[in-house]
């Protein structure tokens, strides 16, 4: 029941989303023996100016 | 000091959020034996864009 | 396809933990009127020591 | 490599969120003794409709 | 900057888990196109007694 | 009512993570303007095994 979430910069699209999902659900599969069934991916779009490394916030990277 | 968080598909109203709450709450009550002060609920609306089931979006779905 | 994540303090037997789980599952069924095979429950069990209120530890806590 | 997750009802600007980000940044480098450049920090932005405490949303408190 | 959590019942051995990190990163720069390393992997071991499916614990099935 | 969820590598005992709460606690009262009460903070304690960085697990970094 691997439930994969991903936090990423908002602004991929929808056919980014697909490819990426179906990935994410073909490494699981290979890798720990389970079934396409089983795995629930989410994604979680944040937006720069929620995103701080460093103490600097990704909008106000240059 | 129970914390749900619940990611559900975006879509349902206000009312509808209200009665889920106050029956998470009551559940969470009846069931641990905490103070309802004690509970916190957190609601995430995914986007069926952002949630794959078996490598395939939900916005796919037919 | 409702996910729930419960941060609980540590301590709960599995027994109160299966009463639990039927019990947010039933009201999410009843609730958001999707089926049960649809809802997730995982708990994420906390340490006192892990978790803090107005700046305190639970472990801290008389 | 800490990564702090921040749930807060929406609403705070990007000056808030960038004194935000860097005082969390500073106190975990002073006190866990890692680098900047270890730390990560995520904000989400939670609407107070998809809060409730005690059972109750947010937006329906006076 | 992605950042993979998965959340995955316990047992899988470091082997494994090292295969299976790998394998979500170079996924993830070949899909997103980013740097190796903005990519993080964190993996949340879960106990089948916390985690239900369906309203029934997964300790709980035959 | 913030809530604040770090995931920090294990190993840091109870006065380390006082600290860092009261820390963490305090800056969120000073910048956002709200009482030390309505502030959560959750420590996740993440093994070397369990977090990797560009495609390779902590502990087999030297």
């Amino acid at each position: 029941m691997p439930t994969i979430t991903v936090q990423l910069f908002e602004g991929r699209d929808t056919n980014k989303k697909r490819e990426y999902a179906q990935a994410l659900t073909a490494e699981t599969v290979r890798v720990l023996g389970c079934k396409p069934e089983a795995v629930e991916v989410i994604f979680v779009d944040v937006k720069r100016e929620n995103w701080a490394s460093a103490g600097e916030l990704w909008s106000d990277k240059s």
